[in-house]
């Protein structure tokens, strides 16, 4: 029997109650739920797709804990604009309702895109996975990251061999902090230019040989790629920082092989 | 309050209970659970590995519950050596302390080879991740599954290119039912004689070149993968059913392609 | 150089060469595919989601190869509808267009629904992960499956304890064959009944303590799961087979409880 | 053909061919290698293990490429003492290899501890999750992350509840900084001690209802357990910085509840 017990309407908020340790907590809040969301498309203007979220506050150091059941009342009214331009409403909402200084989101999630194969002009659909991250404390901060699975053939494997070179799929990861609305379909198109060859779901023959002469002209270490992409992006409009990372499955070992830059 | 309770020595056997839904269940017991165990291996004799384990025994429809702590005595007890030789023990003993008719135990694991480049000699381990199965009812019946990580080269992409075929890092996965010993190490070497060339964990320039080269000359579909491996595998002694499956992760797409075949 | 490149339109079709192995391979195709589909919803009619996708087909003795293109252009006209009344559309034409005697598909994706808390009545969004599998052969065959988040607290651990009891999330999965539409919300109701309490996005004070109190009054263990929800699919309309599995992550422990009832 | 072949002894070392993009890379390695390896471990003074591994290096901007073989060569050599006081040498050696400024390592690996029942004192083993990571550029840079699960009942719900709490396992993973050896141990211990409860493999009915009834009489939300093992981190000994975080999968939702305290 718990003889703290209060019937009713006067249940004790015990979250609210006094800290003494006097130790505050930067980030406190939920984690790992899915939600069905809206986002912004450069060609579509708007896509539907399944994320992965977390939001937080921080927690001054005199309140025992926060009312983590805001956080869904905040992600459930926002769900069908996520976007560059709604994450401020978002962010100054979630501070609002949790009574906080700073808040942060993350949303986690495939986002489509309508491709063409290089030769024969058929269309099918690509995957990426992308993060939308954003905080909120006297400024507002957003960063996107996009990885893109690419084709990479290897130029030493080239220049030794009689015939041929190994090549495998790599991914790309481009991760920038921006200060305007920057398009994932153009940090997609940086990627697929670093590389040796774009992927896509679909191609017939005609393409499957085209890419195939296409990366053999086009070797890429993993040095290369995150290189190429970084002379890419400087110098883009509305960026104020990055992070390439190039991780390939190596096809010839059971490990990757990767490289990461960051400015 | 638990009016139900009864103090120290008398407590309340819950599980063994009797229970009136009728309803006898096929397997209960526990799963997730890592332990570092000691395997057979065809050249060192013994090697040490880390195993997530399952165990369960049937339960007859006149109880309500197993006891399951009973499971990780019998781990604890036999981890010193889970081999085809001690696993009639394990399961015997598993049976009897749970008081079924029937036990099942799966220990899934990384396991390592020594392997030596094909032209520079120089050695290293590669990883294989395994799976034993076994279940005594009537009988004992024991299953072992190896992943391998291959390398595999396109048989129309070189067809159908001027220059070079892309190619990849694949996995050949063979399930056997055995009524014999048969060793992690030959279903191993069965497999990286279907594929292209094996992967290694170290090769030097020389050895990438030798990869390049023969993968080239030995151009493979999954479809030609998993018939070579049954072409292998029949006749083998100590065989008594097997699975080959063997999956791509297609450097020109992001997607995998894959072939099955049972016996 | 490769010598036997035929230029242009009449490139050779090496996956339609003649395979003289004497080996039928029982499923050939795809797997890990991501592509935004439309399923049935039982109050909504349709929800758009996000399926992992996997297609194949038999292939016989006689052919080296099949033509993995086809089924992303299968996959790509049916996206926007998949339910229990057009999979067999979906695999009559991978059959046709595959040239196959045996077709199979698997989406598995994210379901979400609509939940009222029990006390405020306040709504969230819950997701439920999903696996529709169909093949065709002679005949169609068709099994839902899906994943059920759900609250569970230790029968024994009440009995034995003076006060409160261990309880945890688990997992009730149920799949079932199944003649005619089966909603994957009944499912999803089913085995919230036979847990000790369903779980909720959203939830305020006065629910918390509702959950806390009615779970307290229905203690269950994994073994008591499977039993009740086998106790409600038995006569269900529709159904030809079922399989039921309650996975619990023990708070107690750092491994899973679990149990299987299949029929 | 590769016109640009050139045979045997006197093949082209591309990677140390000069790159005019005057790019300097921060690290570039290998990733996603699978070791056996052996640790310093308190009580037994050595265990072996299975590590998932990671090592890199900068590569100034006059180079094209790093040689990824030479970090398998010196993984290999050093498998059999990873531990506070070899680090130095393994990344030394890296650097020496690789004829690179900076050097980094990570290991992630299972660690397992032997551990007595609260009550019947019966023995097994649990597993904890570990990464070492370390830096060598100037200077020497070591952490170490150790991830302990554990039990947590909420505050609030007993609170709020007649009877009962939710209880749940949860995550605490402390990550520090260290000047000198820390004990996996240690941290371990400092985590259970912030918790409702330890976990264990192996409990009986008496330590069951120990736990049950111990941890009711010590509630916590993330936010406490962070907060206490701040307290306990702040002094310790050798400490340079530590991370905290708190993640619990809670019992009556399907996402977690987490917090993170950095200093």
């Amino acid at each position: 029997m718990n003889d703290r017990y209060i019937a009713g309407s006067t249940m004790v908020d015990v979250q609210s109650s006094a800290d003494s340790r006097n130790i505050p907590i930067q980030k406190v809040g939920i984690r790992g739920i899915r939600y069905p969301i809206t986002v912004r498309d450069r060609s579509k203007e708007k896509q539907e797709t399944v994320a992965n979220v977390s939001l937080s506050v921080n927690l001054p150091h005199s309140y025992r804990g926060t009312h983590m059941s805001r956080f869904v009342e905040v992600l459930d009214r926002f769900k069908n604009e996520v976007s560059y331009h709604t994450l401020d409403h978002i962010l100054m909402e979630t501070k609002r309702l949790l009574k906080a200084e700073e808040s942060h989101v993350e949303f986690a999630f495939p986002y489509f895109l309508r491709k063409r194969a290089p030769v024969s002009g058929m269309e099918s659909l690509m995957s990426y996975d992308c993060v939308i991250s954003a905080t909120y404390g006297t400024h507002l901060s957003i960063s996107l990251r996009v990885d893109v699975p690419v084709h990479t053939l290897c130029p030493c494997s080239k220049e030794i061999s009689r015939v041929s070179a190994h090549n495998q799929r790599g991914t790309i990861s481009i991760t920038v902090g921006m200060n305007k609305l920057i398009w994932i379909e153009d940090l997609i198109e940086i990627a697929e230019a670093a590389a040796s060859s774009p992927v896509y779901a679909l191609l017939k023959r005609e393409d499957e040989k085209h890419i195939t002469e296409s990366a053999y002209e086009n070797p890429r270490f993993v040095e290369d790629v995150v290189r190429e992409v970084a002379l890419r992006l400087e110098g883009m409009p509305g960026l104020d920082s990055f992070t390439v990372e190039a991780e390939n499955m190596e096809s010839i070992h059971n490990h990757s092989a990767y490289a990461v830059i960051s400015r």
